[in-house]
């Protein structure tokens, strides 16, 4: 690891981990409205460390939300060009008197940095942009690779503002791939690599039924209730297994290479453990034959989220509705093609829809899976890269894993720029994301670095 | 119809409308705090009408709402006690811009009187009221039986406070037979008795899942969903046909009387009329084999009102929820026992519940169906009296209906002071009863009051 920028990383952990705990002081919660200023405040933090590290063109792009920022440095002809994502709001720390020290003043205990947004995603962020500090440095003021940032102050509430950037600015944002800092590591000793993300449909099934809400002691016997018009359909979407009626819709699921299944199996992963602490639940479900990684990650799934209508308050009352509705969402793996499963879904529910109740299906976000092949170039320098620096530690290999979810922007990265995202995550599984003291595993702040910088030098072709 | 009292009521037709028109005039809507005032005005006024008319113990009795009217006067030793019942509060007037004449301000157009409550219920109401007038003006200030009138100010937002009171002043209110003035004929010129109501058991399962809300992505395909387990359940408990599948459900179901069957057939009903105006959809569900006022009179009935839980805002959230809940009602028939129908219902509902998911059901109301054989005298009495009234007009005799709804008083009655009562409403089914320009056929304000006349002097042994 004979590298001048980890070198340079080495001597200046102190001032790298004080200027992130100054970032972490600012409560740039995004979804609060009083916060508002301190989302620009740090906004505005983040640009000046960009300009003050040599990046160029550092603008803070207004929005209709919270401000992007976007800067970059392009003067390594040949070699391939990196698009740096990461977000510099955080969620609110509610519940305060959960936390053993303040959210907004960062703690050291055991090794770990407590504060809102040490690990999400201020203190990755801040990896991202000490590593182009140390690479800078290292490399007598130039980058190994050409270098963009594009950083969001709206990942906690939806990430709209960014989505409409991405679409307007595709010349501006080509890049060859996309590092995103903003996963975690599978366990506390392994290096891990994400490289798939399922897909998504997302419909609400609309059921008609009577022209007006009627008394059920009325027209019960006679009157087609939505709701049964909804529970008649329901019921057929899945089996008891778990296996989704659909026809036609396991006809394009692709099964992930079996080196990937071959190292799933290798994973330090305990179900019954994640069934008490993860699930909570008395047992898991889903289709025979898959392992709970395998359901999650590489098998699509279907599930209702809620079933608007009708009368909900406490208490009874006794209507058969007009209209009742339920949501219904797919999610999907390579290489199914959210078009053609809408069109399998559509066809299948107005086949199911019983006689005396229409049916209108509203599709609210639909994007397929991503998935970066192991092969890839990129995806095989950050392992390396990771390798190195977690071997003399760990002595593991990189780990490939997926995620059940999917991430809106590697989802617009892959869609919009055609671009494949590295994402690259140095949190642990108990960092506590959106709840009370979140925290961040201070040595894994300093593996992310080193990591970038040795991923970005193997990149380089100069 | 050589009737003193009706001849006395047929002298004063005029006076009785303006003095009905006086007490629409008061808007007593109980669902309205600000109208509060009003309602208890209303009450007063029918007090002081009943003190005016000779009744005695005349009491307004203050409750945790609005409040109940009590009156009775006991002097006619041999012959029964009547207690007659109706409701002084309305619905709101809204929307107000559909009212052709002001909603309190009662309006005669073409033999009608529009007016908010101007039969649900004052008018009905004041037809009570007036015959008892009647019967003491044409009786030299006696009645023909014994009489106590219980009249309430919350039949619109629920009549808890009567319920409470009949329950706790059984004696007081002990009677032969209660005189229920709050119904309809079955078309204009049909005299009509109103003999039964089907029962209801109301219910809300409430499913268990996961330990808290789980993100469908990262939890999709392992973690139970209680919206599949209620679906799982929901679909099991009715077949396509609308036959509900529980064990045994049909046990103790009696079938109506063959004279009570035919009757039915003979009723003026066209499905298709019925289907386009009231149900509004496309077309009418239900068991084979039983026509439309068999199925919603006579055969029970299984609905689901609504299913709270999970996401039901406009937009996407992809929630598996910790819980979901289904609102379940059935409804009964005689000879039904609420009781066995929630055991066996409990009991299936378990055993359909699927693996990870945990039910628990809470009983938000229960009561069985309430049917007056034809042949109870004051049934036979009544069916008379309306035959009389009628006669002269139509030629036509009584008919007998069942509603498929529950009147909750009626069933207090029937199990807590354990008497039948006498459905004789005078409504007629375009009445707009809850709508705009509500209204009440004059000569049936008269008919009714010349029915309750001839109706209690057919039952008096004096």
């Amino acid at each position: 690891m004979a590298s001048p920028a980890v070198a340079f990383a080495r001597e200046n952990h102190q001032r790298f981990l004080s200027e992130l705990k100054d970032l972490l002081r600012i409560p740039s919660v995004s979804t609060s409205e009083e916060h508002k200023s301190d989302v620009q405040k740090a906004a505005d933090f983040v640009a000046a460390e960009l300009r003050r590290i040599g990046m160029e063109n550092v603008e803070v792009v207004p929005t209709k939300g919270h401000p992007l920022i976007y800067a970059d440095w392009l003067h390594a002809p040949g070699s391939p060009t990196a698009l740096c994502y990461a977000h510099y709001d955080v969620q609110p720390p509610d519940p305060l008197d959960e936390w053993v020290s303040p959210p907004f003043e960062p703690t050291e205990r055991n090794n770990n940095l407590y504060a809102r947004g040490a690990v999400d995603d201020k203190g990755q962020l801040w990896m991202e942009i000490k590593a182009v500090e140390a690479l800078m440095k290292g490399h007598g003021g130039k980058l190994p690779l050409n270098l963009k940032f594009i950083i969001e102050g709206e990942e906690e509430v939806g990430g709209e503002s960014i989505a409409e950037y991405v679409r307007k600015q595709k010349a501006k944002l080509r890049a060859d791939f996309a590092l995103v800092c903003d996963t975690e590591l599978f366990a506390p000793d392994l290096p891990t690599l994400c490289v798939g993300l399922r897909g998504l449909v997302y419909t609400e099934i609309e059921a008609l039924g009577p022209k007006t809400d009627l008394h059920s002691g009325m027209y019960g016997g006679v009157a087609p209730n939505p709701f049964f018009g909804l529970i008649e359909i329901l019921s057929q979407l899945k089996d008891s297994k778990g296996r989704i009626l659909i026809p036609g819709f396991y006809r394009d699921v692709k099964k992930p290479s079996t080196d990937e299944l071959k190292a799933w199996k290798r994973l330090p992963f305990n179900e019954e453990h994640y069934r008490k602490t993860e699930v909570g639940s008395k047992v898991l479900i889903g289709e025979p034959g898959f392992s709970v990684l395998y359901r999650t990650w590489a098998r699509p799934t279907l599930e209702v989220h809620g079933m608007p209508g009708g009368f909900t308050a406490p208490g009874a009352k006794t209507v058969i509705p007009a209209r009742a509705a339920a949501k219904v969402s797919m999610r999907l793996v390579p290489d199914q093609d959210p078009d053609d499963i809408l069109k399998r879904y559509t066809n299948y529910v107005k086949k199911l829809t019983p006689k005396g109740i229409e049916t209108k299906i509203k599709v609210w976000s639909k994007g397929p899976a991503c998935v970066v092949g192991t092969e890839n170039p990129y995806i095989k320098a950050a392992t390396l890269a990771m390798h190195d620096v977690f071997k003399d530690v760990f002595k593991k290999d990189t780990v490939f894993i997926r995620s059940g979810g999917s991430i809106p922007i590697v989802t617009d990265f892959q869609d919009v720029l055609k671009i494949p995202s590295v994402m690259m995550g140095f949190g642990l599984p108990d960092d506590n994301l959106h709840a009370p003291n979140e925290k961040f595993h201070i040595p894994n702040f300093y593996r992310g670095i080193e990591s970038i910088c040795l991923f970005f030098e193997k990149l380089s072709r100069t």
